[in-house]
């Protein structure tokens, strides 16, 4: 396998051709921004750990069955995984108040949902990715019906394999942010990555923050954060 | 019947008690809010306008068998209406692109959709009738799955009939705004108004604006797109 042409450069993640048409190298970057890009800056070591953490999860979702495009890490900040073209809606499940929620319902933080919410958002930073509903998708062609169900279903079933994964390490999972794509062979897969970045974490018993909301709020200390969840969900925190 | 003290004064109307329980009197005032109450104003005659083409939409709906608040108007600013508990759930349908919509999704305005839009929005003025989904009125215990899906149906078949009876006036409707609420016997109704503070219409030859987009826009000759409405929708133009 031969890394080619950069094909994208993201807000936290480069990627790479490969000479086989089906794989892609996802590089992982320090870069960190926040509220829609108008917060940037850098987070040491964060693209070797988040590589490292999301990696991690989609082998405990491999297990569980949940398809993924994860194939094998090549090195610190880089993996291999399946091309998809991703479906441009970001599914994002929250188990517990947190971040927009709050501010959307005026609700307070903390509270444990009695059932995990779902939402949709539009993926386009143009945009700064709004909140959509299932006639939007449908006017906007994001994805068919059936596509759709799909995705929630798996999302959900993601929510619980990662929930419970992430209790037994003393981790509530707050919310987080999924990508699903679809292959060359047209299968649904779930695509992007599952870390800090993209997920919020709190120590279940102290409820300190161990995501990008450090970043996001001014926290502080914001690499030992991602250490300290590296450490939780792989049992190393050697980087 | 007799009218007794006031139950609540929103930004448009009045609601004042009778002295039967299950009935109330709605006056129309002039005042005119906008961008959540942030742009405010009079328009002229505007309580009557619209008192009469609520009242005529009503009828119109109740011809075709849906049911609705309207008892009978009492005089030129006041009707006479089943009083219901409001569900906080704003109903939008969207037949062409306007609006929120347009900056929403980044399209461009006056695409006709090839199916109506339906939108749920928190009816709450501290938040800005922020939109929701499902999950989120689960959540907030605004409905249950059944009334939801009551409600989705009404509205849809709601839009048909105004749409055509507009259509047959030289007029589109562009989109607007529905809220529903029980009777104390526990039937969902059509309740609140339907005037052109709540819908947009447009001249379908002209395609000039007949509704408060006049008034937030700053179009000038508020009034008289009301009147030129009253004038379509009931063959008066006398207030
Ligand atoms: N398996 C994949 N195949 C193709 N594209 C992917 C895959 N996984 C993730 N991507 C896309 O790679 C891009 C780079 O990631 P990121 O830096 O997070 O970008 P962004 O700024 O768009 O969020 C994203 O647009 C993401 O959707
Ligand atoms: N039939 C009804 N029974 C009870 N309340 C009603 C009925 N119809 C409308 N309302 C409520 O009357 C209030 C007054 O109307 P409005 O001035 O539009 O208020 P707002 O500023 O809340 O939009 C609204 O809150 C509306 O929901
Ligand atoms: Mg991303
Ligand atoms: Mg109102």
């Amino acid at each position: 396998m031969e890394k080619k042409e950069i094909l994208y450069e993201g807000k936290a993640k480069k990627i790479f051709k490969t000479d086989n048409k089906d794989e892609l190298i996802v590089y992982f970057k320090d870069d960190a921004t926040a509220f829609d890009g108008q917060k940037r800056g850098q987070i040491e070591n964060k693209g070797i750990i988040n590589n490292k953490i999301s990696n991690a999860f989609f082998e405990v979702l491999e297990k569980k069955g949940i398809k993924t495009h994860f194939i094998k890490e090549l090195n610190k900040r880089e993996t291999l995984v399946k091309k998809v073209d991703i479906i441009l809606i970001e599914v994002v499940i929250r188990n517990i108040s947190a971040g927009s929620l709050v501010k959307r319902l005026g609700i307070e933080e903390g509270i444990e949902l009695s059932k995990p919410i779902v939402e949709f958002y539009y993926k386009n930073d143009q945009l700064g990715d709004p909140l959509i509903n299932r006639s939007h998708i449908e006017i906007l062609e994001l994805a068919d019906y059936e596509q759709l169900d799909e995705i929630t279903v798996k999302a959900k079933k993601i929510n619980r394999v990662l929930r419970d994964f992430s209790k037994s390490k003393g981790v509530d999972l707050v919310d987080f942010k999924l990508e699903f794509g679809i292959t060359s062979s047209g299968e649904i897969i779930l695509a992007d990555e599952i870390s800090p970045d993209t997920c919020r974490f709190w120590d279940t018993y102290t409820k300190q923050k161990l995501d990008k909301d450090r970043f996001r709020k001014d926290l502080g200390d914001v690499e030992s954060g991602y250490i300290e969840m590296l450490q939780r969900i792989t049992g190393k925190n050697k980087i």
